[in-house]
């Protein structure tokens, strides 16, 4: 049998809508055989003939097997090549009985419908050219973002903006391996078609560019999975206080809309759209020893994962000891690419807050009292702050996929030993091979280049439905 | 501040689609404000116009928040009347992200939309004349039905068939009601426009049609909810790898669909789309002491709720003893309308299977071994059996609705007061009151007469978005 993948001669179906019981819920069905396998179910009522119905017309009737109504249902046709399969596809809404969504799909497998695979509508909306591989990438994370910034780095990638850039140094890349190729033809004569000139100055071009992608992928991947965040401190210093009144803050604000649990929210803060992990320093947290001697090399290991580090203490310790505390700290983990901040904790046993603080330790200093929830919006503050860069970035093209990003350095690779190859006056046989080799791997992104593994692997992540 | 309930000047949006991630959701917004509001908002593909396009026609597009997309949808519009709610009414159909589904919603209510009550989509066609209050109701339910029988009660009652029925049995009360009040205008005069002979026939049409819509609740509870089914027997006769035997078999079926929890189906099972809901007699199961001994009532009293009793003993019992067990058993429950079946277990154990059993006992007595899943598909047919009628008057108008089956019963009863004065010769003033109290009741039920605190009760069943 042929692998799943391919299979698209099959009419499929699923539920499009999420699993449970609702108003309504959406089933879909795609394929050469849709529109012959609803002719016979579906019955629009005023005796409207299901072959009249226009595409994307809206019509409401009975779904029938055999006679015995199965619901009544809002169904739309959307005719190829005008749907999201680029097949012809049906849209039923039907009432949201779990009951009846499996009734509908039993019907439709019982007349020939196959469920569909995880991710087979965006699959075949690929093979069909309704868009590429990256495009499709983007619808899988559309689905799953969770913050204003996941969300618009899926929604532009989706859009094609990022695809659109790659193709285009593809297609100039294409042009020189092309004349290249030529050359080879012509090799007795010893011509140069391709302009060495030129082709250096596009390989500095793509170099830039591509540096640029895969310099953007740290933010992006941040942004896209929430930007890793870890609250430090001795035992005792408030720690669980200050995160739960930096969670109830914005609680609030969640959960005025139905449904959202406490869970997703648990380890996830979003403030103004983007998104901060909070990584669990348990064993720190629970320690009764100071954070110098604890020694637990894991401990320090997820602090070094962390963006950013909100050092706390109480506002109480004398600043001499709080100076030593942080410069031992700073010593022992890399901190160059973090932000670390401090917050002093427990400013409602103080009679007034250290004013030349400061400038002893050097670090942003934040007096707050978790519990009063006094000046916790300004610890939202500087965390939104420290990446307020990147907020900006989320509006540019920015590399958010591991696959991408991985694609991008093997490129960056390829392009370098043509770059030495031409300098080096290397043959073109040699020349045309890395070039080749870069041509497959920005290919790999936009699926001008692809392989059943590689498919299986993007297309396996997706829901059911999509 | 006016009742939520009737509240019909906001323009109300709500998640219309099961809570939770899926390849799609709908929102839907209902209103007079719905078409200003996404003209603003919505943005077709093709610089279509958005007061353009014709009602029941899905157009693609980008929800816009000031130049910001929110999401790329699909948007229709129903235009009033032809909607569910009888006003303007808009499906927007996203990308199914939690996020995203949160953000279209607040969106719309930052742009003057309020979050819809539950039912209120309903409540609203009520209002509007698009469906009566049983039929609305009938919405309720077949969103909750679970079952095939479940389902088909439902669906009859919201395509109307028993509110048709209702309205012209309580027309014609009317026009009697009418002549009556009539009389009285003249009262001084003595005349009679109201044929007794003819009201009579008419009460005595009424109260037989009643009397069967009253008498089928019974059925049409239990099929909505399920057939009551007891298990009970001594300890260690088999039960608990009985019910076990039996859930097995089914099982395979129900959890071929994606999402089907084991939770829902260990306490209702459904036989060819009937259901059967298992009631726990645990108390019994658990006690080491006979059932004759343990004068638990409570244990009793829910042996007393189940339709059907599979009563279950080991097949080596000697058969006197047997039959004494039962003979008791039988005495101390009222089980005229409950059928009582004999489940012989453990016939592995058996050289051969007692043929003269039935003789004795006078019920039917099925042997079983639980344990290696013998005779167990028996079970399932005789359950079906034993409900087969019930099976067949789904398909007729049956009363599921307990709020119905207290409307009939009152209308019943001031009918038959209507009749007594009619014998009894009583004045137009009495006959009057009684017809009109028997209006009202009936009124009830299709919501020619209702209230607030009716409507209140009917639509807070209701799940949002309906």
């Amino acid at each position: 049998m042929n692998s799943p993948i391919y299979q698209t001669e099959d009419t499929i179906c699923a539920l499009a809508t999420p699993a449970g019981t609702g108003a309504i819920a959406v089933i879909r069905v795609s394929g050469t055989k849709t529109y012959a396998m609803l002719e016979k179910l579906f019955h629009p009522y005023g005796n409207i003939d299901f072959s009249a119905i226009e595409s994307h017309k809206v019509v409401l009737g009975q779904l029938l097997e055999k006679d015995k109504p199965v619901d009544e249902v809002l169904v739309t046709k959307f005719t190829n090549p005008h749907s999201y399969t680029g097949e012809d596809v049906v849209e039923i809404s039907c009432h949201g009985s779990w009951f009846i969504q499996q009734e509908i799909l039993r019907v439709l497998m019982d007349n020939g419908c196959r469920m569909a695979s995880p991710g087979e509508f965006t699959l075949r909306a690929f093979l069909n050219g309704k868009m590429d591989l990256s495009q499709a990438e983007a619808v899988a994370d559309l689905i799953a973002s969770n913050s204003a910034t996941s969300h618009t780095i899926a929604f532009r990638q989706m859009r094609g903006h990022f695809s659109k850039r790659i193709q285009q140094l593809r297609a100039q890349l294409l042009d020189f391996a092309a004349l290249i190729e030529l050359e080879l033809d012509f090799s007795e004569e010893d011509v140069e078609f391709a302009n060495r000139d030129k082709l250096i100055d596009l390989l500095d071009t793509m170099s830039t560019e591509l540096t640029q992608l895969i310099e953007s992928f740290a933010m992006g991947n941040v942004l896209k999975n929430g930007i890793p965040v870890a609250i430090i401190g001795k035992p005792n210093v408030g720690k669980s206080t200050l995160l739960n009144a930096i969670f109830n803050e914005e609680k609030a604000l969640v959960s005025d809309i139905p449904g959202t649990t406490r869970d997703t929210i648990e380890d996830v803060l979003v403030i103004d759209g983007v998104s901060f992990r909070f990584i669990d320093t348990a064993g720190l947290r629970d320690s009764d020893d100071t954070i110098e001697n604890m020694g637990i090399e894991r401990t320090y290991e997820k602090i070094r994962q962390a963006s950013i580090i909100l050092y706390m203490f109480d506002a109480g310790t004398p600043q001499e000891e709080i100076n030593e505390t942080i410069t031992e700290f700073r010593e022992k983990i890399d901190d160059n690419d973090k932000r670390l901040i401090l917050i002093a904790n427990k400013i409602d046993l103080l009679e007034e807050i250290p004013h030349n603080f400061k400038n002893l330790v050097e670090l942003e200093t934040l007096f707050v009292s978790a519990k009063r929830k006094e000046n916790i919006n300004m610890i939202n503050e500087t965390l939104l702050k420290s990446v307020s860069v990147g907020v900006e970035e989320a509006n540019q093209s920015v590399v958010a996929s591991s696959r991408h990003y991985q694609a991008l350095i093997e490129t960056l690779k390829s392009l370098e030993m043509v770059h030495q190859g031409v300098h080096q006056n290397v043959s073109g046989d040699l020349l045309s091979s890395d070039l080749r080799a870069a041509l497959h791997h920005l290919g790999t992104i936009t699926g001008e280049i692809t392989n059943d593994e590689l498919l299986g692997n993007i297309f396996g992540r997706f829901c059911i439905g999509k």
